[in-house]
């Protein structure tokens, strides 16, 4: 018998997807719209009709990044890929990289930015809070750093980091400013060129509500000059920053072959940006704090504590205080198995410590946080019904 | 006024995505049942339910490859990240990697490894043919490798690289064989284990019919041995296989958190994985073969010159020589714009040189060849109506 290896059993099984609200971290629910859309024909990598879906998306991710760069597109990889290449196109071997670490997301860009052989410095932020602008600038007097890495929104500790200043202080210091939207985008404002930001990428499938799998992002003037100045290439092929602006058009050149891009994934985001653009920034925006405080009061009322500091926190990710004696994970199993909601943990440093709520997308509105605020009391009560959060529950 | 870019227009026009016959070397037209299952909810990255889609995803790729591999997976990027991450995980700073080369795969391939700071060396098939046992040998013996690239179906020349026997060679000279897969797997037999191929990755979106952006590979119990011995890290987080295949549960700890899988694409390849597996590798196979030879009898009939020598022949891509005075892309337009069929044109080294015809997933039918053979020889008449083919047309 020639093939050795036999057919699985259990894909002969039907797929099996549960509809679940999706109150975590993200993915959040992606709205009708986009699910319909990614059911279209596949379309080829270099199709005049895929061509003007990216030119529309490229438009689109100008928008929401309040940006005018000529470098900007999409990569064909979960937000994590924007963090790769974010680092991997502004830095060379034996570079100095400063990260302002306000939760996990600071140590993962550490990792990713030490793979590509850079010197890392780190300046970390006090448990549940922001870097000050004097924190920043005193780190960067210090290290002295080709580039600085921020998370605006961190979703380990739902932390907001302020952005105001940092990229006007980075450049008198000879340093580009990257920033991680990826839990943030659309749920906080963010102004790209007024801030001077130089490098930002966001996740598709949080405020945006369209699948994971593709990650928009943008790159300024000023990091495609020192792109351009580079001594040696980009490491990775696959995040060359002017290989894929050229795929998308970005540089004025004739369109070439980078790699396949995922129709599918296109028409998802491509629908996603369009509702996010009918809503406009300054009402996605509102809706998103809007419901994040009342989160926040239904919760305080209940008698929970928020982890992130009251001035500093993310609209889009909630991160509460497990009550003493209470078992997390035992929470989330019982509001999900009961009503098919999530509800997180923490992660990294936040691991066992907080639980997590997010509110993004189609999912930020009054009826789903008053939803979550129900199922999370109870399933906190439920699995601990003598805990004592402040007396109150 | 805060936001100074304003709302693109074009976001406010509908989707456009035309139904078109895809008959160039990839993407292939999707399944329905593909597509309709890319509609279905988003799930959450570490939800038991995608845990369980990965899980029989995997049993189906290990199937697909002939392989009972441990470190079977998919990466969350096109079939270039297969290529990445085969030649990353595999290869550090002044390792020597030979490049087997029968196409613009080879290029490609080499400009990779030497980013990844390989000391990259090739050796070249003759025009239109794959690289002899004997040719491989000799090179082995040269270059002393550590790591061996081939492309079994180089989709830019049409050419079948052989494989029986490379692996044993490899391994006697201390070398690893990794093979390129993406435009062949399904559409000629491939047999990791027996083969003793270290490292294999294939395209979604080719004979699977799945979209692009995920791709399948796997990793022989040698190239996990040789990551593990390595003295440095991968130098990419996105592409290190130990953290991947630990979120795939291939290495018996507990599954952790990598990236955000687009659980949209799992839901894809899914059921195309299914598909195939119903259908039987062998049938498959078959199919793919027999739709192949009945395109190379219609196109010697109308005249037309194959560029891939006759036993050498890829079934899945079909290569054309363009005939003298034949405009290749009107060609190309025509069948387009007349019958929404694609048809493409060369590639790298072949291009302006030859036309591709491909027969993937569920356009190999006697039906389609029949169509394709039609529009074809119909657009090359039309666009050069005193054409020369050997006299014929």
């Amino acid at each position: 018998m020639e093939y050795k290896v036999t057919s699985p059993a259990v894909l002969r099984e039907p797929l099996v997807v549960p509809d679940k609200l999706l109150m975590g971290p993200g993915p959040s629910n992606a709205p009708q719209r986009v699910l319909d859309a990614m059911s279209k024909p596949i379309l080829g990598h270099l199709h005049p009709e895929t061509l003007k879906i990216m030119d529309d998306i490229k438009e689109g991710v100008r928008y929401l990044f309040q940006t005018t760069n000529a470098a900007t597109f999409c990569l064909s990889a979960s937000g994590h890929g924007g963090m790769e290449a974010t680092l991997c196109n502004l830095l060379e071997d034996g570079d100095v990289v400063l990260i302002g670490h306000t939760g996990h997301w600071g140590d993962r860009s550490a990792d990713m930015a030490t793979r590509y052989g850079a010197d890392v410095r780190t300046v970390k932020s006090k448990v549940g809070q922001s870097l000050s602008l004097e924190e920043i600038r005193t780190a960067l007097l210090q290290h002295k750093p080709s580039v600085l890495f921020l998370t605006q929104g961190d979703s380990s500790t739902g932390v907001l980091q302020g952005l105001e200043g940092v990229g006007a202080l980075c450049h008198a210091n000879n340093c580009l400013l990257i920033v991680d939207t990826v839990a943030s985008l659309g749920g906080t404002p963010f102004f790209m060129d007024r801030w001077e930001v130089d490098a930002v990428y966001t996740g598709s499938q949080k405020v945006l509500g369209a699948p994971p799998g593709i990650t928009p992002m943008s790159f300024s003037h000023r990091a495609v000059e020192r792109f351009k100045s580079r001594n040696t290439k980009v490491k990775v092929y696959y995040w060359d920053m002017a290989l894929v602006g050229d795929y998308w058009g970005c540089f004025g050149r004739p369109r070439i072959y980078h790699h396949t891009i995922s129709a599918t994934l296109l028409y998802g985001l491509r629908e996603a940006i369009a509702l996010a653009c009918e809503e406009s920034l300054p009402t996605l925006i509102a809706r998103h704090q809007d419901c994040a405080q009342r989160l926040y009061r239904g919760l305080e009322a209940a008698g929970f504590e928020l982890y992130a500091n009251s001035k500093e926190r993310l609209a889009t990710v909630t991160t509460i205080k497990v009550p003493q004696g209470v078992d997390w994970l035992k929470v989330a199993q019982y509001a999900m198995k009961t009503y098919m909601v999530e509800i997180s943990g923490g992660l990294g440093p936040t691991a066992g410590q907080v639980f997590r709520i997010g509110l993004m997308g189609q999912n930020a509105t009054t009826e789903r946080v008053d939803r979550v605020l129900q199922v999370f009391t109870e399933a906190v009560k439920s699995v601990q019904p003598n805990v004592q959060i402040k007396g109150k529950i």
